[in-house]
């Protein structure tokens, strides 16, 4: 995990100052997902990074917690737009939410801006470089008073219609590009660095110097780096327009085509060639293997997507192109990532306009609404191509007709053990199988606590690493008899949280120990969460992913003699979401189980 | 329920332009809310105005989406905030959630948002009275430029941590006076109503007159309705400070005192003076039967507590004094309410200053800290006043140290049916309890579909609506035998779905038919969800709340012959959430079943 975060670091910053068609936010969301999964493991075990105190997170829930927070706060340092990362981690990363976890991201996030805003700060005087230029809105576009009619409704939604398509159908060609599978990798970056370069130099060639406007303020041509109007290979007094477009950073480029209240600044031609070149840059550069968000490189195709139908409408509309820039950035965005309120509020953080709002949400709900009948959102695609085990939100139709009865049946193959089981068997238990857990099941052996004659016993389900802790720790019984208090008194939670050590297979264990006992009691969880056997496999999903499962028993209707009543085992789904963001990184899968395709 | 409405939309002109100290947002939220549940309802029945396609929105979880969506239209309307109202629902109102209905209350929200531009543009030449002052922003602060420095973050604090703990007084006041019970209703409207207006009239006189302020843009006395320099008393050239506070319609006085760049427009007397009036306001006024809100007399405490806390601090910040006003507004809110994502956003759409961010988070996350520390939020204050059946989000520690079969056992009486049940038997369960469902389980008996012998069948759970439905139309058999894909052909999902009818006690049967038979397998959910008796009351309440549920079954562990395994009953727990933000008319709890205390 810390490797990752290095190699997260090193490979976005290199990418991102060559000038790659990559967002920061990608990158910067996995930092901090990686940073906070560092806190919930009691810091970095291969430094000497432990913290005593840390430990107190070492548990999946908090875990999960700390990396929605982490996520979160990465989409926050990238655009600035603190409750734009909420509503982010809440509408996209999340696969589980509770009330308390709302305002801790809050938390962070609010951290975050206030240590930005204090960096902004004290880099005022360009101190820092670039960093800081913005202040802490990004791409300003408060200047310009919003006046619009209800007859900007047709071409706003014309904005969200096309929208939509083009999103769809980004999705579907970086589908078909992942789908390639993994070509030379360090040959693929080079020449999509190459190619990069060479169309950003070469290009503005093709176009034409512009005189410049003397009507009005900013300086023409640009004096300094960043600037609406680069001379390049212009005369003195004219401008290139291309040239202002990709001699630039990302971020000054799409501040230029937001920009407001200048209207002939760019020919269509320009924009045409932009747009092209950035979708042909946006497919290829995702596909290599360099830390990258997708953010950013739809933003800059959406921007210039936007201002180039501006130009067309002409004067059919009173809106100005800066903001039909703006919106179709939104709509490619909503087209493509299928989210809503999240991607409103970060433009909103992001531009400072609030009068965008109207036409903003309704440019969202067209593009995701035309986007969505076409094929998924990117990110569902993403995590279907590498295969990573995210629970979908909603149950497939097929759900609905089967029991979970007959899907366990389909896939026999649960293991259960008895309270207090021999240590040969558990050894051959753990070895044979790779499940996380095992029922506790007791048939037919009176219990000491009461339990009538004959019948069966769901004592509940205990988990592999804690099977595994005990066989380390070798607390053994030399008899069949509960030991419970003895036990527990041994247990600490830090013994049971402790995940890494040897493998099962390379524990020496002797004779005589196999044939001691473990007295699975006090490791058991005694209320697992269970359905019957006639539930539909579709509402035992929405038990799972409500409640944030990990293994669910199934339990048979019949509570008769004449049945045998062992719980069968929903197979294992994971649920563990928000590292599944950056999807660049061979390290994402880390700590994720596998999963076993229902 | 569609009188509810028209209480609401009446009593909520009337009390607003009579003065009072209460915002419209409360009535607005609920008749949003009434008209969500009316179309879920198919609209009223009374009336005859039932559409045929809103029937297949007459079921549980589309009336709760509907309700939620009808809630978070109502805060859009009222603050012009569509995300603001959107987070609303999320954080305060929606009890379960899940992702599709994210984008369905952004929906809802941004055709509030659509709808109410289009009226401000056509009221824009003052056709429309005081109606679209203002703009799509209420309290526009967007103009002064917000620039602090790290020593400006402690008095930021001071505004949080004092706004925290004025809001938790607030809450323990408003608990003190609400709970004195009922008085002469009429006549309390009536004295606050009048308290109201002699002190909005007389109290200005106390206040001296003030020069103008010759440099400002602004005009002095002003002229017109609204503004900041009511002449009232005072010569020309001259104005009276406490007048333009009281004097105004309360949206206006919340303008005035967020004005910013007029450091000594409001003398700290007057402030203090209409800080003190609107706490003894805000706190009798919310105990009357008029339809109020929450959210505008509390901004106006807070705004004047916050100006006025600007005005001590004096030279010792860069912060303007408006911008005070605005945070402790948002303190107060925040150590009132506890909502911090929300508030911030609505905070934000109303005031238009993203540069306030930073700082806005960091006063809302101490202030809800501070007042937590206290006593809870204001909503469960009022909501256990009511004696209202809201879940809430967290088990009381005491539920991890009980099982629900102890529970259960606590307070028996559940009643099952069984699977072919008798009509007599049917009729003498409905009128002797109040319970809305029955689990059915057969005992014993070899059924037809390959049951062992002597084995005891949970087959389902029924619902007392369904039972008085079939009773009803009479679906009776003469025998006992399964008849269900008879009865199931007779079904239609509007049938049962009608709940309004005569009472059981009214239903006439003849002997004959009490001897007959009903089939209860068609009506029977036959995957209702289920726990382990040893599971515990916490685990439980979280999967009840979780997965939205309205029954729940408790199974047995043991699940031998020698156990008698009839399911327990979970006492049935209401989760209709969304009504419950209004809390001043007395139809609020309609519709909603009594709670029965665990």
């Amino acid at each position: 995990m810390s490797c990752s975060l290095l190699l997260q670091i090193i490979g976005s910053i290199g990418a991102v100052s060559a000038g790659l068609d990559l967002g920061k936010e990608g990158p910067l969301v996995h930092i901090g997902a990686c940073i906070a999964s560092l806190l919930g493991q009691g810091g970095s075990g291969n430094y000497c990074l432990k913290w005593r105190w840390l430990r107190y997170f070492n548990n999946d829930r908090d875990r999960r917690d700390l990396i929605t927070c982490g996520a979160s706060s990465g989409v926050c340092a990238a655009f600035r737009a603190p409750v734009g990362g909420v509503l982010f981690s809440l509408e996209e990363v999340a696969s589980w939410w509770r009330s308390a976890l709302l305002w801790r991201i809050f938390f962070s996030t609010a951290v975050v801006v206030v240590v930005l805003r204090g960096f902004i700060e004290y880099c005022d005087s360009g101190k820092c470089g670039l960093f800081g230029k913005g202040g802490l809105i990004l791409f300003d576009v408060s200047s310009v008073s919003v006046t619009y009619h209800a007859s900007d409704l047709l071409p706003v939604a014309l904005i969200g219609i096309i929208g939509g398509v083009l999103g769809s159908l980004y999705n579907h060609l970086l589908h078909k590009i992942l789908r390639k599978g993994r070509m030379a990798k360090l040959l693929l970056s080079l020449g999509v660095s190459l190619f990069t370069s060479i169309c950003l130099y070469l290009l503005p060639f093709l176009a034409p110097c512009t005189p410049c406007d003397p009507t009005l303020d900013a300086a023409c041509p640009t004096v300094g780096r960043s600037g609406n109007f680069k001379q390049f290979n212009c005369p003195n007094g004219y401008y290139n327009d291309l040239a202002s477009l990709l001699h630039a950073t990302n971020d000054d480029a799409v501040r230029n085509i937001f920009s407001t209240g200048t209207p002939t600044e760019f020919r269509p031609i320009s924009l045409l060639i932009f747009f092209a070149l950035y979708c042909i840059l946006g497919l290829f550069t995702f596909g290599i293997a360099v830390p990258s968000g997708l953010f950013l490189p739809i933003i800059l195709m959406g921007s210039a997507y936007g201002r180039l139908l501006g130009l067309v409408m002409g004067s059919y509309t009173y809106i100005d192109q800066g903001l039909y820039a703006v919106l179709g950035a939104a709509a490619l965005m909503s087209g493509s990532m299928r989210m809503t309120v999240s991607i409103c509020v970060i433009f909103l953080e992001l531009t400072n306009n609030l009068l965008l709002l109207p036409m903003m949400m309704f440019v969202l709900l067209i593009a995701k609404t035309v986007g969505d009948a076409f094929n998924p959102s990117i990110y569902e695609i993403i995590l279907e191509l590498k295969g990573l085990p995210f629970l979908e939100a909603n149950p497939e139709p097929w759900m609905r007709n089967l029991t979970v009865g007959e899907l366990a049946a389909a896939k026999p193959g649960v293991v259960s053990l008895q309270s207090i089981e021999k240590v040969a068997r558990v050894v051959e238990v753990l070895k044979s199988t790779k499940h996380n857990g095992f029922p506790v099941v007791d048939q037919g052996v009176p219990s000491p606590i009461g339990m009538p004659e004959g019948a069966t016993e769901l004592h509940g389900l205990v988990l592999r690493s804690h099977l595994i802790a005990v066989l380390r720790k070798k607390w053994f019984l030399q008899e069949r008899r509960t030991g419970e208090w003895e036990v527990r008194e041994k247990f600490t939670s830090v013994d049971l949280a402790q995940k890494k050590g040897p493998k099962i297979e390379e524990r020496v264990l002797t004779e005589d120990e196999m044939d001691m006992f473990i007295d699975l009691h006090p490791l058991t969880n005694t209320t697992p969460y269970t359905v019957l056997e006639t539930m539909s496999v579709a509402k035992a999903m929405v038990l799972f992913r409500q409640v944030a499962l990990r293994h669910l028993l199934i339990i048979p209707k019949y509570q008769g003699a004449g049945v045998s009543s062992i719980p069968s085992f929903l197979h294992e789904l994971n649920l563990l979401g928000a590292l599944l963001l950056s999807p660049c990184s061979p390290q994402t899968a880390e700590g994720l189980e596998k999963f076993k395709s229902l």
